[in-house]
């Protein structure tokens, strides 16, 4: 079986419980046969490569480094969960100074080193933002970046599923947009149970408006709900999600969920968030978001939020003014 | 694209590093549509079966369970992660009296709660021991049950890999024997390196004779190595090369390595080890060994500290004497 391209896929972060994950992850789908590692932490990032190996991965050139230059020379995929973890008991935007930095570094790294690349793919959190940073100072066209944002959208999928005791695939197009945080914005009118509109059965006694709104929380918590139970952030499913992704960029099977894009269209300005998007071997391409009334409202707020922190990220000075944006990065004018 | 099977999966472990990963590979490779997790805690058991829904594998009755009943209870397939994990300093033989009494109770279970199970993989520690044990109590057919040992050979491959430079997809035949621990027979001259004989190879300027030494050892400390590199033992590896095996019992790709198994053939006898061994549809299936004279001398020596380890294990009585084993599963015979 053939590998979807030949083209290098760096993973950074690779000996991280995500990145090690990826390695792994990208192998078995078969992404690329030339994927290269990145740590800083050089020890468990030769374990993780040693792992690969012992799988029996044979017909792919897996390479590892701590060196950042070698890493992204001549790469064509990156996907980087390379920031600090959310433990237990921090918000996402605690992380937001230290890992914006990361994605500020990222990105001028991707600029001078790989100016080529084709898509980079960026996942550490807060994701949203942390995309847009590496965006501003990479230089790439937005197309070309992309966020992972899909998660709370199989959350919304995960907890119809267990509410109406069915398969989850018979719960379909669940969508979550804006942020992949607290602020999220969970659509109703989207998502089908059964083939029935899950609106119509909101306020109903199959799915009461109390326990829609506890379904909604529940969702939101997804991820501190991993915590609690594992007694370690999630890794399995921003690993997988985020290569399915890649996998849609590089000519495979079609993304199914909602992708963390550049927004910048009159309504949403100067923003990486959640929004129906194609991935193609061009990239991303935004999509019209249907919704109610009242779910375009939660939408803007949820872009609020985030221009929100934007602005404070701002404010620390790890970028600069909005209005100054187009002259770091010409392709966000 | 469909399931292998849709027979009822077991991962016992599944809260654990392989286990989890288990249940992300076995959804990964379209295995069963019909996976249950079993683990005695509960809490991250559960966060593990979030983790799979929120990848969105929604196509799969996933489930989990802390109830060894509910968990076995029609069970087609069983993979067994489910004993101590080896930490830093500790033998694979410290962990032999703990994981022995699991295996036993295991093999009960199976016996009492899903006797037309198909096949069971058994991979924790010593997993020769372990998976031999379980075979005994469970009375199953020899065929029926397979033990991880493959992960020696894909290290050789490896090493070799690393010392000739070449893709390791180009170092074809890679075989050790025997028992899975520092005793293990590694073959020489069933390997090819780029179609060249190793023993070739062997003691010319290209390998040297203290350079295959060295490499050997790599390859027994190999797990070591990875405790070392990563400050845990490897659970990606074993992860996914056990359920290979189960993918080709499965009626899958054919399993490429060798595979822990019951030999009783008057000159191995009532002893699990890594054999030459065809797994298909109707399960395991020994095949010869060949190997040169002197290795042929190495996994004898193997074979009998293997049962060294057995003996011990009588002696601790969690089984009985050899002599009396075909009362207690007529399928020994």
């Amino acid at each position: 079986m053939n590998y979807l391209t030949d083209g290098k896929l760096v993973i950074a972060g690779a000996a991280g419980m995500i990145g090690s994950n990826m390695a792994q992850t990208a192998m078995m789908m078969r992404l690329s046969s030339n994927v290269c590692l990145y740590d800083p932490i050089a020890a468990p990032l030769e374990g993780v490569a040693e792992e690969m190996y012992h799988c029996g991965f044979d017909d792919a050139n897996i390479t590892f480094t701590s060196d950042i230059k070698e890493a992204l020379r001549g790469a064509q995929y990156i996907v980087s969960s390379g920031g600090a973890a959310r433990s237990a008991g921090m918000t996402r935007e605690d992380l937001l100074k230290g890992n914006a930095e990361i994605a500020a570094q990222l990105g001028k790294d991707i600029r001078s080193l790989c100016p080529d690349v084709k898509h980079v793919v960026v996942i550490f959190n807060p994701a949203d933002i942390t995309g847009l940073i590496t965006l501003l100072y990479s230089g790439l066209r937005p197309s070309q970046l992309t966020t992972l944002a899909g998660l709370d959208s199989t959350r919304l999928q995960s907890e119809l599923g267990k509410h109406f005791k069915v398969l989850r695939s018979h719960i379909t197009n669940c969508r979550t947009y804006g942020g992949h945080g607290e602020q999220m914005a969970v659509f109703a009118s989207t998502a089908k149970v059964d083939g029935k509109p899950l609106t119509e059965l909101i306020g109903t006694s199959a799915l009461t408006h109390e326990e829609w709104a506890a379904l909604k929380e529940r969702v939101i918590q997804g991820g501190k709900n991993i915590i609690n139970l594992r007694g370690r952030s999630s890794f399995q499913s921003p690993s997988y999600l985020s290569l399915e992704m890649l996998r849609a960029v590089m000519g495979g099977d079609a993304f199914r969920w909602p992708v963390g894009t550049w927004v910048n269209n009159g309504r949403f300005s100067n923003i990486v968030m959640a929004m129906e998007t194609r991935l193609t071997r061009q990239g991303a391409e935004v999509q019209e978001v249907v919704g109610t009334a009242e779910e375009q409202k939660e939408l803007e707020q949820s872009y609020r939020h985030l221009c929100d922190l934007r602005d404070e990220v701002v404010k620390m000075g790890v970028v600069p003014p909005v209005a100054e944006w187009s002259r770091l990065n010409p392709n966000l004018g």
